[in-house]
């Protein structure tokens, strides 16, 4: 599978109400659509919410999130979240993202998430499964 | 059970995240702080929530909602959003909702609420339920 | 100018993160939807916000909005929200919104917006402009 | 000034809207919370908004930001983010948030800020200042 195929792309016109005061995009908003693309991600992968459900998977909950900004990112602005797995671990797996405006890379962030089940001792918490070899092929590694 | 006693007052500090470029709230988010103090009412009430669903109920769903905006709020405002549910009918009841900054009348509005049921032919729809008498009772209505 | 075109259509996604524990759209997003809706309306009928504050206007703030939730909407969902001027006042206009799950009716609202400008006596504050002709006929009113 | 003095806590309640479908904080708004959190730190250490408008900057924009997932949160818990500004560049600083749960620590974050002002060249672009002393001395360093 080429990085192409591996590459979610999610198009976000930038509205009014994702605005601060100086006029740019207020930051948690970049995180709301990292979240939106990597749920996009893992369901073009075949691995959507939905699919992990009916597995007895609770869900892609977040280890670790970051982001840095390197242009402000404006009203009236359509710009792209490009996102795409780099690694995993036995327990865990990053998905990077960059969000362009035309060819300008205005922020750059990451997700590390796991796959989550029920705790075997308490349904409220969840503990993060090894992850399957098939989670692993979806996303185009061997 | 007098007008003040059934009344929840939620506190809110407008953030800086709250505004828009035009430098007030953005709306959305009066609706935000509705939805909390409506919660927060319940909860005073003894009919919060969790104990909803101790009972087998799954929450408080909306059917409509609506606000009037008559002054506008920025950042720094420390406002209150004062609570209450103001009418019953057998299968609904209204929250009215005042944001008050100091003794200023900033923006009023309403939630249309209703109990929400497992629907008997399909778990994944809702259904209204009759409100029992002691649900009513909860928020100082004989 | 015939009532389609007249109408804007916005599509959205509805993200895992709109919706509420209860699996359902938390209803403020609606109002997100909308306001996104009345922005782009107002752009293709060429009374943007950036062409209004070339204009000297400061945009087109909120005095009034409303919805009724006919159905719930989740996570996967595909809807559209069509967008329309129905009314003009003197000094304010009604924009009416549907949103639509292929042809079901999930949600009706509407927003009462007027011409912002700012206050001779007060920067800080705004005040509702008569609606030029211009105006009006840009949404198609003679 | 003590580590405690120069701290600023900002109690959160989590609200059923904060939470997603998996029942647990939908976590860009962890982000929101910190970004109210540094608002608050810096008009406590007197260099709020208002004050730095009124002395020509535009803001504390950002340059990065980061956090880590201990345990979930969910709706019903009384957080406290304690923020505190830990280290200073030429052109930047750095406040740490830690989200406590009573005693429990659920999240820790980072933001790398600056001080805006306007770019010379171009009044929509901005520009990171040199920190005056006055701005390090506000958050007890030396």
């Amino acid at each position: 599978m080429s990085d192409a195929a591996r590459t979610s792309v999610l198009p976000v016109r930038v509205e009014f109400g994702h605005c601060d005061p100086a006029g740019i995009v207020w930051y948690p908003n970049f995180y709301e659509w990292f979240d939106a693309a990597s749920h996009r991600l893992a369901e073009q992968a075949g691995v959507g919410l939905h699919a992990l459900r009916a597995q007895g998977f609770l869900g892609l909950p977040l280890m670790q999130t970051g982001s840095t900004y390197h242009r402000p990112t404006r009203f009236g602005d359509e710009v792209e979240v490009h996102s795409r797995v780099v690694a995993f671990e036995r327990r865990s797996f990053r998905v990077e993202h960059r969000i362009l405006c035309g060819d300008e890379l205005r922020v750059e962030g990451f997700e590390l998430r796991f796959l989550g089940q029920p705790h075997p001792d308490d349904p409220q918490r969840l503990r993060a499964a090894d992850l399957p070899e098939s989670f692993r092929a979806a996303f185009g590694f061997a």
